[in-house]
């Protein structure tokens, strides 16, 4: 065995609470190892040296170096100690603080056992449920529609359609979105995410001046408190966009710090090195090198203060679903803290989602955000569908390794994501290939976690990098791809199924194919992928639900079997079970 | 290259920030990987696409499995990416969040570079500056010395030095600490460690029922008042014992809630299963099994405010130094979150060290506690002295793995122990063998952080597990071993020493020795332990300092060059390099 590859952590994404009775432990292994079996032994922290109970735990997760093994564990006591035993070629091992060694003595215990030393209701990572069901749409709202219909248009200098340019006005706003919530609903949609709102001069609006009114182009706060009435009343939530980390040049307080420097009673309130801000020479602290986007000072109270009444007004005032957070893992722990208790404490199931590009798992331990903007996800599919850096083994394995980053809380609240405002689309990122498109879509979907379709995703909307990928929806329904948006609600149809709201999932890969299944009680959904460029027989037992460019040869009534053929780029989603599937390249 | 064993994460013990400017990375390897050479190439993360800086790390540390590479990096940036280069066979590799690879695309890095987005102040984990000179003395009150002369001796039942059993009482009190102060501080010492102080029945006093007095047989507040004035006045710091996990029955407030069950204010300061806390049933939670001490419901923010009033209460009315968290492993981080923060708020170089026998990194994020009981040093100490189940060799892994365990903010304020009120005696594990005492005693006062020295050690009071282990404190002098107490007295000096308080440090093994070395600009100092059973010759360059068991043979005044025989238990620190050291074993 692999000593130095096994790695577990009490207190952390390898052992952590669901409840004060159920406690989840997953060991990591080198994939390599030829294990046998692997056990828990575990008791009550005051009772293991006298007796012990064992478990045998399910190797569960496979990723390109590691296997994971895993279990739920009923605990009587929330007092708790334990270690692992692991058997290789008929020999086993106990594992414990102190390593892997053949003896143990359990009345030395103390001094090496694993410990949850006692579980805290209060340390416990709270899922908001209704991230189960949710698929998200991500708007660009100057790019949606236009719903004001006597507005100012004088700011407007794009033809509705015509290519965006960085400083480009198109019009969309706040009553466009209201007046399509029927559109949204329809695709199958329950929740919205949607780029800032507030008073800035750009088109993203990231470059907030004022954080309690409604931008006068995307229309006025009672727009957008109709916005929120009308979407509840479908069952859409809505989640906006926080930009905690940095302000425009041109909010009050920052204003009056240009004008007093140091006699400014917000002064404190940015990072300046000198006596006043200087845009020349840039020195005070700032988003990216943006001069116009100068960096709150996080750690004053005043700013906290100031910036927690922004974040629980708008939920007490509106009611809204979540926050966002922008550039997020630039400010610190300690400020998210506060902020998830003050936001938490208005409203239980409104949700917190980080912009972490990166592992973010210094965030997510269940005190600061729910989950993060899942790039990496992002970045997966990519190397799957687009760069063809990943075959299908690797699109599992990244996948796998993904979802033992973090606890199984934070992986049911990610947010999933193929593209958004801050990449190219998808969709020309596969050279405009609609099967590729398709097939991402369902993995999205029969993944963990509430995918987040960039708008327009579902009529093939294309775009490169920024400002490409803002480019204005095409209502001229003559211009969609109808066979195409019915194919794309019926993938969204899935996260209705109770099967992935709440099942297990397996990920694997077999002979080019990928394979993600989700399983519960309540039965199996089978997803197959192909994108090995080859042609692929394919048989199993059970029940079609969706496909693409599989073709079906056989249907044999009496014994349930079908088979077929999957072409590239196609996908098939069944339920069954994947130990019924067979597969073999055609010829 | 063993890549399942390497590891590298980000916003952890990996990666932590002494301050805005200075971050340490640090890479963990298979120890047997023939690596040549790794490098950290890193720049600010808006620009690493770009350009990039490289500079070497350093092999620092080594344990049983593992190497680990460590640099401390100023930066010009507080947004900052990295990634390792790692040499092999001539050949380099790639380490990024991806894994390892050959080839490595800095026009993607975006997705896969390490980051540390920010350093914000606010997460930064400050030190208390003192804990680097000091050396604590923990003190049994009950059995250290009686110093209130009109006492009410009636509560007393054992005969000052007789053997105590679980409810002996001798009439150790605080004014007897007081007038001991010179004593104490005669032997080197600058800090205390109290067990509880405050009202409670047991001789130990960790059932509390009144945590704004201090109990009658130690004393008053005003006399505890005078002791923190008069230690202060000899540069003695004072750690208090906080024992917020639970309390006595005879709090008040539990008292209430044993009259009126649901009907009490305070019923939902505990955490009972019922109407009513029933002592037969133990239907209320307890620690461990006492059915006298009901947990506290630490979520409760009542509790926590009465709690942290408390806590608050004792710095500024008395102002103590420190609080040690008993069973503080047992109480949710969120409350010690809060905790530390109304804590530092009071006073920043107040010191929070928790009662965790194991890992603890989750509480020593810089959030919660500085530093713990570094009760696996215990551990480690006792298995090279006294159990015989480390050889040099394992010994020098072990500490290295402990120290590998956190940043070096936390390494800096552990408090280091051999034995406490908790342990069986170290004198009584290492079978009385003086030698063994006193190079257990110069390790620990070596290593880094604070060494805490239980009451009587210095001289060699005996005593085997609790109640053994609180033995009454022998002032006859004639009884004292005056050797060993200079001995003892002079290890305890090794703090005083620059290198000892701001050096490096490397721990290895060589030829059945142990050598332990401190080093910064001004110089090395270097100790050799043997417990090995075996003589060595031992030859060096530079001036001894301090030496049991170690017979000089040779003095070559014209090269600096000593030489001579190192019996097994004896150990020998000198100031010079590790690197001019010769060593055999004498025939």
């Amino acid at each position: 065995m692999n000593e130095q590859g096994m790695l577990h952590i009490p207190d952390s994404r390898f052992c952590f609470s669901l409840n004060t009775r159920n406690l989840i432990l997953r060991l990591r292994v080198d994939r390599r190892d030829k294990i046998e079996k692997v056990e828990v032994i575990y008791e009550s922290k005051y009772v293991i040296q006298q007796k012990q109970q064992r478990r045998e735990m399910e190797r569960k997760y496979e990723d390109r170096l590691f296997a994971y093994y895993e279990i739920l564990l009923p605990l009587e006591d929330v007092r708790f100690a334990y270690l692992f035993r692991i058997w290789e070629n008929g020999k086993g091992y106990y594992y414990s603080e102190d390593g892997l060694t053949e003896e143990y003595d359990f009345a030395l215990a103390y001094f090496n056992f694993f410990q949850v030393a006692y579980i805290n209701e209060a340390d416990i990572h709270k899922e908001a449920q209704w991230m189960r069901q949710a698929v998200f749409y991500e708007i660009f709202i100057e790019r949606f529609f236009c719903g004001i219909e006597d507005k100012d248009r004088s700011y407007i200098n794009l033809e509705w359609g015509d290519k965006p340019s960085p400083k480009s006005f198109a019009g969309g706003d706040i009553p466009g979105i209201t007046k399509k919530l029927d559109y949204i609903s329809g695709l199958g949609i329950n929740a919205l995410y949607l780029t800032p709102i507030f008073c800035a001069i750009s088109n993203h609006k990231y470059d907030i001046s004022d954080y309690h009114m409604i931008d006068s182009h995307f229309g006025t706060n009672e727009d957008f408190g109709k916005l929120v009435r009308q979407a509840h009343k479908r069952g859409i939530k809505v989640v906006l966009d926080a930009v905690f980390n940095h302000c425009s040049e041109l909010l009050p307080q920052f204003q009056d710090v240009l004008k007093r420097g140091k006699q400014s009673p917000y002064f404190n309130w940015f990072i300046i090195n000198g006596d006043k801000p200087d845009k020349e020479k840039l020195n005070y602290e700032v988003f990216a090198f943006c001069d116009y986007m100068p960096k709150f000072n996080t750690s004053n109270p005043e700013v906290q203060e100031f910036l927690l009444n922004i974040a629980v007004s708008w939920i007490k005032k509106y009611d809204i679903d979540g926050w966002r957070l922008d550039v997020s893992d630039e400010v610190s722990h300690d400020f998210w803290r506060t902020f998830r208790k003050r936001v938490k404490e208005v409203k239980a199931d409104c949700v917190i989602i980080g912009e972490n590009w990166h592992d973010a798992n210094s965030f997510l331990k269940g005190d600061q955000y729910d989950s993060i903007m899942n790039y990496a996800f992002t970045k997966a599919c990519l190397d799957y569908y687009a760069f063809d850096t990943f075959g299908a083994e690797e699109f599992a394995w990244k996948l796998n390794e993904l979802l033992m980053r973090n606890t199984d809380q934070v992986n049911a609240m990610m947010l999933n994501l193929l593209d958004s405002h801050d990449t190219d689309r998808f969709y020309t990122y596969v050279k405009k290939n609609k099967d590729k498109m398709l097939s991402a879509a369902a993995v999205m979907c029969m993944f963990i976690g509430a995918p987040c379709i960039y708008y327009g995703t579902e009529i093939l909307l294309e775009g490169g990098y920024d400002p490409d990928n803002r480019r204005c929806f095409d209502w001229n329904e003559e211009h969609w791809d109808k066979e195409f948006g019915k194919q794309f609600r019926e993938v969204i149809r899935l996260r209705q199924n109770k099967i992935v709201e709440k099942g297990q999932i397996s990920i694997t890969a077999k002979e080019d194919l990928f394979i993600l299944s989700r399983y519960s009680e309540e039965g199996e959904l089978v997803l197959i992928a192909n994108q090995s460029g080859k042609e692929f027989l394919i048989s199993y037992k059970g029940e079609l639900l969706l496909k693409n460019q599989f073709e079906v040869k056989e249907n044999a009534e009496e014994t349930g079997k079908i088979q077929g053929k999957l072409k590239t780029d196609g996908f098939l989603i069944f339920k069954g079970s994947k130990d019924d599937l067979w597969m073999e390249q055609a010829i």
